[in-house]
């Protein structure tokens, strides 16, 4: 019996409020200073750096940033922080747009980024052991090296680390052949909030063995464990790819064609949908100008197949051109290089970075079966029209994945602050009726779970709120993400 | 908040123990049959019927069966037996291979048998809502007649039930290619013990959005929620399979051969390996002819590879021969036609049965990373001749999941009952210190919670007990499977 679990129950809500958490005083810095040396920092800048991700414009600086470089390191950190109830923000490259990784709680920032190494590529396998701070690109070159494929590619990924993406079960471009992060990993080494490391799983492709831990801890925000190591299936890297976009005069065909393309047997390895001032901001933001976009291009699709043979990818490509036919597309341009592939696929991972310079704004990451893509965009364009903001919608189609940026632009602070908020909240409804949920690959972290309640009811939020306190009974783990505890 | 929530604590431990559970009383069958009518049974036939499934020879009576029709049925009846502390063991085709459908603390058996319905192909959105007790293949063949494909397929996917394949996260021979059924559950509904209704998730493809409950239903063999509805993904049927047997000289190196057909870049969507005897018994059993078995066979891999495009799948055949050549194969048959495939398939999928209908046996369901077979099958023969016992190896070899039937043969009762779990606990050490694991797709229900200590650390046990605790505070659902309670 681990001890926590002899407190376990309406005795701890009282853990959950603020005031309740211990502040760090000079005697926990004694103590890390003493376990890590110079691998803890309360100065300032570091504060500064550690009190932010992407999200917005949101700062809450951590009282000290720990930089531990070994489970042990991490085992004995938590232990001290249950033993003195002092809150611990798990902290990855802090790319992420919910807020996930903000010391909301003030406390230890717990950053991650000295697991950078990759332990182990399991070639005979087909499996990596990586732990988590390495950035996801660069555990993506090194398993290609060797033919091999590990696909889930978020826009942040010449950024953002490994751990982060199992964290929040992270998706991308890729995800509509491949699969999201959760489909890739077999097996965690965590360590649970009172110090004590655990596998959640074995290093199998297929497991009948007791509760899912592992997934269970994917996409769970660092509000159950630290992660300390990630074990991942790979496959063989496709060899050959082919790329199009796809100019639309309406913006509601692009969303139909989407359905159509999977309705004719395709399943492209990519297929993302920009509207038309997602791609104009963003030849602006990059002085691109590479793509002519006339003013009767209401969207785009950013169509890829991928493969080992040629003949069958060029076959997929005349089927998709066939379901085009259907939906009042332009001319389509075709990717002759790699190197105007690289420019396509450079021009849709900016969106994102592009709309955010034009204006304060909110990024929303909604998800729907993908058939149900244009009533969605109706949606959006229409709960717009009634509140007055302007919204910019992009992202991964294929899965149904919507990003929706909502600019402040004209809003006055009283619209943004109060109005905005209703607005989200009826989409939101809108999205769950339509099958779909508030976030498909971004999490909900802090700027979302205000409206959870939304695709969950109380009784499934109560089940979340029961399992976070059989982790985390003192509740010191990346408290006031997710839910309210 | 719900209300068990307020009693979740050591306060239920005594709960757990068998004299704790109320014994079904003439209030109790007035009441279920004012709610049911003749969907109420406490004939002998039928509890004898609902007492054993296919694990070995085991038989546990429940006090009544109840076969709802409708989630509020379910939910009733749940509430009902929660304020009664009332066992509930949920039941399906009662196929399982672990036992985790045996009422072994007597109760409800509640059969799922009249949720029976497909209640929505979504050809739009590639989808299948499902009740749970529709059988597999039907399924299959549903979705077939569309275009689509649902391919997790148990050797029993003939009888077996979809909701009893998410319960214990099935796989079958398709699982190397296309994953387990963990890889296709979108979204449940589920009753939980208390009665109250949650969906576990959306109808999506990517999903950030809370806990995820949904895979920590998966696979938790009925101990967690009773599953009412089911929502899954689908994906375009391929058109084409090529299928080849391969004879081998020596069985270690059949299992040397199925890493290195990966390692070529092959993802076959079938790779079973079947042992000497494995295919001798079942030819017996089924009084076939088709496949002569030369005397210096000693294992046969079962070898399919599927798509859409001819030329690429005899491309693909041709790099597996070629991998072949390096491992002392005897000359390969090709199945000419579906009727051949169809024998072929047959055959392997009897072997379960075959070496069932031999002598007293216990089956074994280990699973390691696919290079790690050929060091599995040492093991398995090393321990054997320790102990003296026989063994039948075959299974998915792709996925690195080596079924073992254990014979009683010659022993005696006494090794059979207390030598033989030491041999097993042996063997599983060796298995989990490959990476692997102790269940591949069978569960531990009843059968191996002896052993699940060799696949998790107490405190990741005591993760499991407690998440339990949480969705069944009154450990009334299906109590003492997977671990005790």
């Amino acid at each position: 019996m681990i001890p926590f679990f002899n407190f376990i129950g309406t005795f701890y809500f009282p853990f959950y409020s603020n005031f309740m958490f211990k502040k760090i005083d000079s005697s926990d810095i004694t103590f890390f200073k003493s376990l890590m040396g110079d691998r803890c920092f309360i100065d300032k800048e570091n504060l500064e750096k550690y009190g932010h991700d992407e999200t917005e414009d949101l700062v809450y600086l951590p009282e000290i940033v720990l930089k531990p470089q070994t489970v042990e390191e991490v085992s004995t950190i938590m232990r001290y922080a249950f033993e003195n109830s002092i809150v611990v923000t798990p902290s990855g490259a802090r790319t992420g747009l919910s807020g996930g990784s903000l010391p909301i709680q003030k406390g230890i920032a717990l950053s991650m980024e000295k697991f950078n190494k990759i332990i182990n590529i399991d070639e005979d396998n087909h499996q990596v052991v990586t732990e988590p701070g390495v950035i996801t690109q660069e555990l993506q070159d090194a398993v290609k090296a060797k033919g091999l494929f590990y696909p889930p590619d978020p826009a942040s990924k010449g950024s953002c680390f490994i751990g982060g993406n199992v964290s929040e079960n992270s998706g991308g471009p890729k995800a509509v052949k491949y699969g999201v992060t959760k489909d890739y990993v077999l097996n965690l080494e965590v360590v649970l909030p009172n110090g004590e490391i655990i596998w959640t799983g074995a290093n199998v492709l297929k497991n009948a063995t007791g509760y899912n831990l592992t997934q269970l801890i994917i996409g769970s925000e660092g509000t159950l464990a630290i992660i300390t190591k990630i074990v991942l299936r790979l496959i063989p890297h496709p060899t050959l790819d082919l790329l199009m976009l796809v100019p639309f005069f309406d913006a509601k065909k692009a969303c139909e064609a989407v359905a159509a393309i999977f309705k004719a047997g395709i399943t492209p390895s990519g297929l993302e949908f920009m509207e038309r001032d997602a791609l104009i901001f963003t030849q602006k933001f990059m002085n691109d100008t590479s793509v002519k976009i006339d003013e009767k291009h209401q969207a785009h699709l950013l169509i890829e197949v991928d493969g080992f043979d040629n003949e069958v990818l060029m076959k997929e490509c005349e089927k998709i051109m066939l379901v085009l036919d259907e939906f009042q597309t332009d001319e389509v341009l075709f990717a002759e290089d790699q190197a105007q592939k690289d420019n396509l696929w450079k021009l849709r991972r900016k969106v994102g970075e592009a709309v955010k310079s034009q204006s304060i704004y909110k990024e929303e990451d909604t998800v729907v079966p993908r058939f149900e893509l244009p009533k969605l965009l109706d949606h959006v364009k229409r709960i717009g029209a009634n509140y007055g903001f302007k919204s910019v919608c992009y992202g991964h189609a294929g899965d149904g994945n919507l990003h929706i940026n909502i600019l402040k632009g004209e809003l006055s602070d009283d619209q943004w602050d109060n109005e905005l908020p209703k607005a989200i909240r009826e989409l939101f409804t809108e999205v769950v009726k339509l099958g779909g949920t508030i976030s498909g690959e971004h999490g909900i972290g802090l700027v979302q779970k205000q409206y959870i309640d939304i695709a969950f009811n109380e009784t499934g939020l109560n089940l979340m709120r029961e399992i976070k306190k059989v982790f985390d009974p003192k509740g010191i783990l990346n408290p006031g993400k997710i839910f309210e505890n």
